[in-house]
């Protein structure tokens, strides 16, 4: 037989599935949060060669629910508060079948006009509902760090233009190149600074403040003595939600002192950034329009199925010229969809990647799904919990907030008097392990200038109050144990 | 209202959905192959904003439908024979929506063993399936050009270690470093150089014989004549299956050459390494365990929804050096999945990308659907097709093949006696532009040493005997049209 499978099969089984999955998605909470496998446990239990002769689309469906589904961990379930939350939602789901069926190319604009426009007018609008000014050109990229990488690969070819061509091995005629970012900024800038031949030390990490933000006068102190001592400044990334504990580094400022000494602003905003949904959060983004590019990612807050990151940025230009290759073989005569100057849009040349999903389709619908409002409501009502839950934290004897609630994080953890902070880490993670094991909630954990925290991150789809009272009392319980 | 919204209105979308997939795809060949939409039309049809309001999942369903679908090419037309056919096949579309509903995060091994163990496993039987040896680590990365870059990377790495803290730019104790790939290669490893920090004039691009195929002896004369100008050599980058006319560079003979002088040899087979499951066709990655890392696409020639590209390596370690840093918010008690050498896997370890979608789960599907006859059935069967094409063009006067035709790709032309290079390009682009305009089937172009080439690649799992027929059928009678 030649061609694909059998269309009824599909038919049968993709009904099956999407029951399935209706009924897993009321009821994440059935299974525990956090997978309880152990290391190598769904591999020894799965054969060790493909099978000759194909299997039935059953079979396999069965074997996901029994198979896999113990090795997942459910970022679904509302009692999801590890890191940052990453949650899929109906409109969302149903996008990426139609993404997978038309399976839709979108490298050059004409091998699927729909998916480069669709994929500007998407982002035309999430920078509007953002309420970022009109100048900004967007792309979607697979996650944050390649967003980032993309920024700062810009800001070298704005810095350096003879890096692309010539390289920076042994050349006498460029000097050494530094970022800058606050100490509590992403480890995606460092890997980006890393892969772009740029140096791990070239990377200069700002103090922060007492509220974790970037202190300005460390920021030009530090470009002005690298100025001195030959080196060439050429990017700052303020940070706006830190990854430890969603601070937020003063934008405004850090651009003003960027643009004194000729740097690109790259804003790292890939958690925070939709908050700006939200009208009384809109104030998160000031100054950000007077930034070079910045990240954000629908898949992180904003209930779209990983993966969904965007890059915005004034200089396409900076990104094309960092990137755009046109080999014989990708030449068309219509490859012209247009960007905000009226030139041709074909998205392989602001990237690495040539081959593009259509994932501007989730985003879409999302938005459409939910509307402006629904957006703003949801994200609001996470801050809200997230602000309930502080409050319980502070009431209560023993337990401390480790660092202030701006947004939907709570950094904290149980305190008891006389207590050293190496007892106190080791308290800690004693505490995350019990209420993690347990299967109802999942939290991770930081370092916030050496103390160790818990970080309880809404942003679930799911998340309600209940689940804030629950993940509470599982703490609770859990410190009750280890001091009786 | 908070949490996501009716699950009700998600089941019955769904199963809308599903049906109108399983209609589309039994008959993809009622769209035109090639959208006709002109650009900008997609955009002006399309509200400016994002609603205020939400709205309801049928409405975006038939949306799809009639505003977008005109703006889709179609690469699941069976007619589509334009660069490399990227077809999706009913077990890769089950698998991802299975992989959105379930939007598990394989960033560390606790974030979902099943994602980190699934790719581990998956990635084993392809590797048996291609017949290579063992030793290879496997990962799965977006496109090919990722994979090519993070192997480039890697190579840098292995070369000089102190650019990961250093970088390269004016140290007098680094040479200029060198990557060797054919004229022939593809563009994405003039986009990985760039982005390194190589330069682009520090690709070297070897000379091919009558072939299209790298010639040794100028790789090795190129690195000699290097080494004594003070430049390093780091990295080869032979194809097995080049873009423009899928020739085969010596892999052996690269390697050898390559091992001489220290150099790194990524194998870039992103179309053409399937193949290899293909019993009489596995000569075709003869050598290529003595390489040190490849990349092959199952989202091209295997049936595997965008995006699924795999880069195996025989150093991971190097991958690790290159990419891994470990911050406090990710450091996990349980972060142990097992690689060959019995080492903890966390796969963020091995690239940029910090999150990771279950991309796993498709390929394990779609090699479970099909086996390993089932697909290597339909990969012999398109090289068959081919080789009828092939015959029909040979055959038939004025026209004639620029290229050997070893797998699925013909590149022909029309070309009447006493007629210019000039001439021929014009006229061919006119063939292409009237074909492709017709809506039946889509081919594109390429130059081979300076003559321009029409381009049928076969890989799409619809094509059948019929579509190669009415592609012969299109281009006389548009040939016929222009020279009556």
């Amino acid at each position: 037989m030649h061609g694909d499978l059998s269309p009824a099969d599909f038919r049968r089984v993709a009904h099956q599935a999407v029951d399935w999955i209706a009924d897993y998605l009321e009821h994440p909470e059935r299974n525990p949060v956090r997978s309880r496998v152990n290391p190598g446990d769904i591999a020894r239990a799965l054969p060790t060669a493909a099978p000759t002769h194909g299997e039935s689309l059953d079979t396999m469906l069965a074997d996901v629910q029994q198979q896999l589904l113990p090795g997942i961990t459910h970022w679904n379930h509302p009692g999801f508060f590890a890191y940052f939350a990453n949650s899929g939602s109906y409109p969302g789901i149903l996008a990426e079948l139609l993404t997978a069926a038309l399976n839709a190319n979108g490298m050059l604009w004409i091998t699927s006009p729909a998916v480069t426009e669709l994929e500007q007018v998407t982002l035309n609008w999430l920078r509007q509902l953002m309420g970022l000014g009109d100048g900004w050109f967007g792309q979607i990229t697979d996650t944050a760090s390649v967003s980032t990488f993309y920024a700062l690969a810009a800001a070298r070819e704005k810095a350096v233009p003879s890096i692309r061509t010539q390289g920076m091995a042994a050349r006498q005629d460029i000097p050494r190149l530094r970022v800058y970012c606050s100490e509590h900024a992403h480890s995606s800038i460092d890997k980006a600074v890393i892969a772009l031949g740029l140096g791990h030390d070239n990377l200069v990490k700002i103090p922060a403040d007492a509220q974790l933000r970037m202190k300005p006068d460390a920021l030009r102190a530090a470009i002005e003595a690298d100025r001195a001592a030959g080196y060439l400044p050429i990017a700052v990334v303020p940070c706006v939600g830190t990854t430890s504990a969603t601070s937020v580094d003063p934008v405004p400022e850090v651009v003003r002192i960027a643009r004194e000494f000729g740097c690109w602003v790259h804003v790292d905003t890939a958690y925070a950034g939709v908050a700006a949904i939200v009208p009384e959060l809109r104030y998160l983004l000031d100054g950000v329009d007077g930034a070079d590019s910045l990240v954000v990612n629908p898949h992180k807050w904003m209930f779209t199925p990983m993966d969904c990151s965007v890059l915005y940025t004034k200089h396409p230009d900076a990104l094309q010229q960092a990137f755009s290759l046109l080999p014989e073989y990708l030449i068309t005569n219509t490859s012209t969809g247009a960007d905000t100057a009226g030139n041709p849009v074909n998205l392989m040349d602001y990237g690495i990647q040539l081959g593009r999903r259509f994932r501007a389709l989730k985003l879409w619908m999302v938005m459409r799904a939910f509307g402006a409002e629904g957006l703003a409501e949801r994200i609001r009502y996470h801050c809200e919990l997230a602000r309930e839950f502080a409050g319980m934290v502070h009431f209560e004897g023993g337990w401390e907030l480790t660092a202030p609630v701006p947004l939907s994080l709570v950094c904290f953890r149980y305190a008891p008097p006389e207590t050293s902070e190496e007892q106190l880490a080791a308290l800690n993670a004693r505490i995350m392990e019990i209420v993690n094991a347990r299967g109802h909630v999942y939290l991770s954990h930081t370092k916030l200038e050496g103390r160790y925290t818990l970080r309880l991150a809404i942003g679930n789809i799911r998340t309600d109050r209940e689940h804030i009272t629950l993940a509470w009392q599982e703490l609770r319980s859990a410190a009750a144990s280890l001091h009786p």
